[in-house]
C-alpha cells in the first residue's frame, strides 16, 4: 500500500490540469492529461508537423511513420493487430460505423440486435437509426438486482435471429464490469457478433482481444489520458477487411473517375480524409505512459478508491448506493432529499468536482426510478484527499438542506 | 510592399514548424500552426480542461462556454450565424454528413448532382456512395483551357433535375477560384442548392456566407494554421434545422428510451459524443491570429508569391505551368522528362517541401494527361527565399536529369 500510495502522489504532479488541490472526481466523463501527453501534442504540432501518407519529403515520411507507429501502439495495447485498428473521433463514431458498414450489411428486418438496460446513448441511438433504415429490431437485456447485465437472462434471450450483442465493458454509471468471455460464449453459441463498448474499461482494465473473443471493440482516447478527437475501432481483421466503406473522400480510395471508384485495403478504407494526425500521436503517448503507470496499478487504485467511498457512503443512513460492491472506479449514488445538481453545486463550492445529471443513460435511470445520480469516479490521478473532500462536501450539503 | 515583406518574417517566427530554414511548399495539404494556436491547445489540455455540456463543476461550466464562443468565432469568420456551425472532424466529414442527412432524403433516383472535373476526392467521392444508395445520377461540369470551373458550361447543363452543385472555392491543384456567388445565381436559378468545399479558400479569402449565397460551406481546421482532428461544417440555419441526424449518441438527443428516441435541435444533433474539445478552441485560437495578420494580407501574400512563382517557371522552357495565371498561392507545374516524385525527392534533399502526386484529384490528373504534378503552395509564412530555393533545386534536379 505504501508503495502504490507514493506512485499515486507523484503521478498527481504530472497532471497539470489537476494543480491548485482541485479534487476532480468525473473521470467517467472524460480524464485529465499527463504532460508526457501535452509534450507529445506540442511536439507533433511544431517541430514535427507535416501531414501524413502523401509528402515525398522527408518530416512527412517521418510523421506517416509515426502515426503508424501510433495505430501499431493502439494494436499491442489491446491485444489486437495493426490492421484491425481504425482511428475515428471517438467510442461514439466507432459505434456509428459498425452500424453504417457492417449493420447496414448484416442486419435487416427479421434480425434482432440484443442491447441492455445499462447502456450508454451512444450504443443505443446508432441502433436505433439502423432499425429506422433497415428494419432490424432490438432486444433489451434485463440487470440483476445489484447492477449488473443479467447474463442469465442474456442465454435465456438470444435466438438464432441474433446477429448482434452490443454491450458496455464497464457501466459508465454504476462501474459495474461485464464477463465479456462469457458473453461472447453465449452469442457466438447463436452466430451473433459482439460489439463491446470499452469505454470505461480500456483506462482501468488489460486488454487483450484474443483473450476477450469480441468481434468490435470500441473506446475514446479523451477517457484514457489521452487528447479529444481520436478513438479507436477495433474489428477483427476477417470481419473488418469486408466492411464496405462508409465516409468517403481521400485516403480511403485505391482509383477514383466518375464512372466508378474501388476502395483502398482495411483500415485506410475506414479513415478518408485528413486523419487526427496529432491526437492519435497524442493517444500513443497516452498508452506508452499508462503502461508505464501500469494498468495493474490503475486498476487495483482505483477499484480500492471505489470501494473505500462506498464504505463510507454506505455507513450514511441518507444514501442510496447504486451498482454491485466491486465496481471499478465509479460510483453512483443520490443523497435523500438533496437533487444531484445541487450537491454537485455545493460541492463544486469546495472545490470537489462530481458528475450530477443521466450520464447519457436515460433507460438506466427510469429503471432506477431517479431522473439523474450524482456520480464520482476516480482516475489513476485521485487519492484519498479526494474522497475526504468529497465526504465533507457531502456533509454540509445535509446541514445546508436539513 | 516593405512593410509586407517585415510583417512576413515576423509571422515566419512564429511557427515552431518553420524553424531550421525550412523550405515548407505544402501549405494546401497542411498548414504548420502558430505559436498562439499550442499555446492554445496546452491550455486546454491543461490548466482548463474539462469536459462540455455536462458538468455542474465550474471547469466544466468554463470550458462549455469557451467550446461554444470557439463556435461563435467561426461564425463570425464566415459571416454566419453560430447555430448554423457544426463541428466535424474536417471537410471530407462535412461533405459525408450532407451527402448522408440532406442528401438521403432530398436526392434520389431522377435527380442529379453537378460536379466539376477538378474535385477533390472528398467531393466526389460522398456522392459516389450516395449514388449506390439512393440511385441519383452525377454529372461533371468540365474546365475552361486555362483550369477554371467552366460556368458557362455548367449553365448550359443545369436543369430542374438538378438538386444540388458541389463544388470547390478555390482548386488544390490549380489554385483556380470559383466565382460563387455567379454559380449560385446559375443553380437557384433551377432551384439547386449549392456545397462549396472551401478547404483552400478558408486560410485564403475573406469569407462571407451572405454575400456567397451558397447553401453548405465546408472547410478543415488543420489548412487553417489550427488543429487537426476538427473542421466545419456550415449550413443555412433553415436547411440545417430539418436535417435528419446521422450519427447516434449522447449529446444530440432531446430524450432516449429503447421505444423511441428524439432529437435536440442543429447544431447539436449532428454533433454525437464528445467533440473535438481541445482541438475546436485551437481553431478559433487560429481564427484569431489569422484575422491579426489579415486575410486580405494573407491573399495578397500568397497571390504575389504564386504570380512570381508562375513567371520564373514560365520562363523555362522545359515547365508545363497547369492553372490559370491568377491562382490564389497554389502553383502545379510539370519538369519535362522529370517524374514529379523525383523532382519531390531531390527538392527535399535541398530543404524544399513541395507535393508530388494526383493530390487527391484523380479525375483532374486524367483530364491533364498526367498521372501527377508537382505542386507548391504557400501560406502566410513563406516569402522569397522559399521560392528562390525552390528554384535552386529544379536548377540542381535539371542537370542531374539533364
Amino acid at each position: 500500500m505504501s508503495t502504490q500510495a507514493a506512485t499515486r502522489i507523484s503521478v498527481r504532479d504530472q497532471f497539470p490540469g489537476m494543480a491548485g488541490g482541485w479534487h476532480y472526481l468525473d473521470t467517467a466523463a472524460t480524464a485529465q492529461k499527463p504532460q508526457a501527453v501535452i509534450d507529445a501534442t506540442v511536439d507533433a504540432m511544431g517541430r514535427d508537423y507535416a501531414t501524413v501518407h502523401r509528402g515525398v519529403y522527408a518530416r512527412s515520411a517521418e510523421m506517416t511513420l509515426a502515426f503508424e507507429a501510433a495505430r501499431r501502439r493502439v494494436a499491442s495495447f489491446i491485444g489486437g493487430r495493426e490492421e484491425e485498428i481504425v482511428f475515428v473521433r471517438g467510442a461514439t463514431e466507432a459505434i456509428n460505423l459498425v452500424a453504417n458498414t457492417w449493420g447496414v450489411e448484416h442486419l435487416g428486418a427479421g434480425d434482432r440486435i440484443l442491447l441492455s438496460t445499462l447502456e450508454h446513448h451512444s450504443n443505443i441511438v446508432p441502433w436505433q437509426l439502423l432499425r429506422e433504415r433497415t428494419g432490424v429490431e432490438i432486444d433489451v437485456c434485463p440487470l440483476t438486482a445489484d447492477g449488473r447485465i443479467d447474463l442469465e437472462a442474456a442465454e435465456r434471450m438470444l435466438t438464432p435471429a441474433h446477429k448482434l450483442v452490443a454491450l458496455a465493458h464497464v457501466s459508465n454509471v454504476l462501474g459495474s464490469v461485464l464477463h465479456v468471455e462469457h458473453l461472447v460464449e453465449l452469442a457466438h453459441k447463436v452466430g451473433a457478433k459482439v460489439l463491446i463498448d470499452g469505454c470505461q474499461a480500456a483506462p482501468r482494465i488489460k486488454l487483450d482481444m484474443a483473450a476477450l473473443g469480441c468481434d468490435f471493440y470500441v473506446f475514446s482516447a479523451h477517457k484514457l489520458y489521452g487528447p479529444t478527437g481520436v478513438g479507436v475501432l477495433w474489428a477483427r481483421s476477417g470481419i473488418l477487411e469486408n466492411m464496405p466503406p462508409w465516409h468517403g473522400g481521400g485516403s480511403m480510395i485505391d482509383r477514383v473517375t466518375f464512372e466508378k471508384t474501388t476502395w483502398a485495403p482495411a483500415p485506410q478504407r475506414f479513415e478518408a480524409g485528413t486523419p487526427a494526425i496529432v491526437e492519435s500521436i497524442g493517444l500513443a503517448a497516452a498508452i506508452d505512459w499508462l503502461e508505464q503507470v501500469g494498468l495493474d496499478v490503475a486498476e487495483a487504485h482505483e477499484r480500492e478508491l471505489a470501494t473505500r467511498l462506498r464504505e463510507e457512503l454506505g455507513q450514511r443512513n441518507d444514501v442510496t448506493l447504486f451498482g454491485p460492491p466491486d465496481s471499478v472506479g465509479i460510483v453512483s449514488f443520490a443523497l435523500d432529499g438533496v437533487h444531484p445538481h445541487d450537491l454537485g453545486t455545493i460541492l463544486d463550492e469546495e472545490g470537489v468536482a462530481i458528475r450530477a445529471g443521466h450520464h447519457c443513460a436515460q433507460p438506466l435511470m427510469d429503471h432506477l426510478g431517479v431522473p439523474a445520480t450524482a456520480r464520482a469516479s476516480f482516475g489513476i490521478y485521485n487519492d484519498e484527499s479526494d474522497i475526504e473532500a468529497l465526504l465533507k462536501g457531502i456533509e454540509r450539503t445535509r446541514r445546508i438542506f436539513g
